[in-house]
């Protein structure tokens, strides 16, 4: 097969389109389902694809009483039949989080060790169930983790601390249904996949302690409010640590190097050889786009690292540092094309195809992108300058003015950035 | 074997020591020598390995007269036997390179279809071989020259314009030595290998017409100066076109990528599955070093794109773009090493090295240097905070700071930069 225009468009668009499915709770969550349970199945659940999630487990398991309660951020709740949906804030939680959590640990109370607790994962469940421990105040935990951002401490810094102010995080909620079996089916977007990061772990045993808490607070020159300083003081009601939950099972459903192997598979039926290139690469968007550029000319120049016909994979998220001109229209998807497309400079025979397997690259609705041989060719004949509007961060207007613009909607799942780079 | 810190090291070094090697003219010129001419043999040549490959040819041809001369940047002469050496200035050339470059014509001038020529081309030819067409002064020229780099005409536009000013680029050296046959041995260290731009290609055919040239000169609304606009629009004394120059062949010596594949063969006698991603990787050095760190993360995560024990080869040149900040004492090779060092943040298993095959990376007697999974915290250690020399660009400080820095002294020769990450 030759790989022209329209074939290489049709492949990376048939790419894109296996990822966002590798993902969908719909299509992979059944597989991971364990026995059906001899007593009662509580559903319980937090993230932007926690209400899709359900509508799997509903539909997989017709004949299972299910009752429970998943918490989805405001818009991403879709109808189901048996399991209760909350919705409330993302990414600064709401008295909604507060009360969502509350469910969520109600609903696991009291159960037998016959009974089942399905927990269902994604991202945001960080954000959507926010419960403080008790003494605390919402306001006091967010105080304490403004504090951390604005002090630049790392995410697992912050994680820690978060989890010692916490009454669901941590493994905590875990613990709270105890004795029944707690298995958590989850989507990551993560870099690393860490159960403990996806949404702070409220079913998996955290490592860390008071004392680690108290230690990060100290080195960032942190004085939290007084309940909150107190109970970090205090040090009592530990979380369940390595070992500390024998009654929880955790399994990874959907995650950026699952789709991306899938995307392989895929790509070796189209007659492309795949090369993954990771998972989690990050940087400013434009820059990777940049030394992408210079690994796809390898292959066309050298067919190294990998002989054409063939396609780059890769997943992660990169950054867009706005500069202080006037910002355009753009995501970091298409961004990352056009710092592609800017460092090509049109060379023949390379593809691509780069999107938010969320369906939302940015705020607009452009899920990301085709950039082909001659894209900055038919902007140029528009009128317009390629490398000006990337540095306005443009790129949605620029893909959509040359008609290249992919939009999926909204696909209430996420894996993270997509890329994939086609070399004929 | 396990790749333990001492172990990965001393790989880390062998695999930049075979890159140089592989570069360096004294090891591979010979094998791309042709019988030896019954008639005479004459040397001309020009670019910073110039006097180097004549002592390469010299060593290798001992019982050959070879006559001749090479221009070469001032301090980058070797002392030769037989064949003249000339200095002259690099990257803004001065009357040596005009007193060079007419030496040459004159070195080719006369010569019969039993004699050879024989070219010796590498990095900075462009300028050290500097002679205005006839009419035109060198000032002239320059003065067209910084006109189209202050318009930001593109680096092919500006060699054709070049060309048709010059009395011995685009392929007016080889012409002058017919019926001579003229063989070109090149060192590359432009992204393409392009022989047409190695040094703006004096023994090589151009595509390129004066109608070219004109049509550039208009686009971007320069104005030359009377000699050179009368030149151009006179359009006469064209350079060769291809398939005008049936005396001249060109051979590639040293190049990125024949480093690369080279160095590939040494890390898989150490024990190392290599993979090259390419020869001409670009963009900002630090942020090259945040994509590298996410493929790299995946190597040793994930198994892919290769199983560990791995290493990833890349080469091409990065750029530093400095701030407003004070800036202290670095190069594009250290800055990459350090912006794959605070992405990487101390992960377990991977050691890199990243050097420029001339020896020199920026302005500094530093090549290059090593980082380890425990660099930072040493740095931490001695009291100084890696992100802020990043921000000052003060990569050499830190390198030296831990004793990693690597000093080869000026190798005199330069396929450019050589990134070498062990994942172990």
């Amino acid at each position: 097969m030759a790989w022209e225009d329209a074939s290489s468009r049709v492949a990376l668009r048939t790419m894109f389109d296996a990822a966002v499915a590798a993902a969908d709770p719909r299509h992979v969550l059944s597989a991971h389902l364990p026995d059906k349970p001899r007593g009662r199945c509580v559903v319980v659940g937090g993230g932007k694809s926690a209400a899709l999630m359900a509508v799997a487990l509903e539909d997989a398991w017709p004949d299972v009483s299910l009752e429970g309660t998943v918490v989805t951020r405001y818009g991403h709740a879709v109808p189901t039949r048996r399991i209760e949906v909350i919705e409330a804030a993302h990414p600064v939680p709401d008295a909604n989080s507060e009360r969502g959590a509350r469910r969520l640990l109600e609903r696991v109370r009291g159960l037998g060790p016959d009974d089942l607790v399905l927990a269902l994962m994604s991202g945001g469940a960080s954000a959507l169930l926010a419960l403080p421990a008790p003494g605390l105040s919402l306001a006091d935990k967010q105080a304490v983790n403004r504090d951390l951002l604005a002090c630049g401490a790392r995410i697992g810094e912050m994680n820690c601390v978060r989890k010692h102010l916490s009454a669901i995080k941590g493994g905590r909620l875990a613990a709270a249904a105890a004795p029944a079996h707690v298995l958590t089916l989850a989507i990551s977007d993560v870099p690393g996949d860490d159960p403990a990061v996806i949404g702070s772990g409220p079913t998996v045993p955290d490592p860390t302690t008071f004392a680690d808490a108290r230690a990060i607070v100290a080195r960032y020159g942190i004085a939290p409010p007084p309940a909150a300083a107190a109970r970090l003081a205090r040090g009592v009601d530990e979380t369940p640590k390595p070992g500390g939950l024998p009654n929880s099972e955790f399994r990874l459903i959907a995650a950026p190097m699952l789709a991306l192997r899938e995307v392989a598979e895929t790509a070796r039926r189209l007659g492309l050889t795949p090369l993954i290139l990771g998972d989690a690469l990050e940087g400013e968007a434009r820059e990777l786009g940049t030394a992408m550029a210079g690994i796809a000319r390898s292959v066309r120049t050298h067919s190294l690292p990998v002989a054409p016909p063939a396609v780059l994979l890769s997943g992660g998220e990169t950054t867009v540092t706005l500069g202080h001109g006037p910002t355009g229209r753009g995501g970091r998807n298409t961004e990352f094309l056009l710092g592609l497309a800017v460092a090509l400079d049109g060379a023949p025979g390379i593809w691509a195809l780069a999107g938010d397997t969320d369906g939302i690259d940015g705020t607009d609705d452009v899920a990301g992108a085709v950039l082909a041989p001659d894209t900055l060719t038919r902007v140029r004949a528009a009128g317009r300058d390629p490398r000006a509007m990337l540095a306005a961060h443009d790129s949605h207007t620029l893909f959509d003015l040359v008609g290249d613009a992919v939009r999926t909607g909204p696909t209430l799942t996420n894996v993270n950035d997509f890329r994939a780079i086609l070399v004929g």
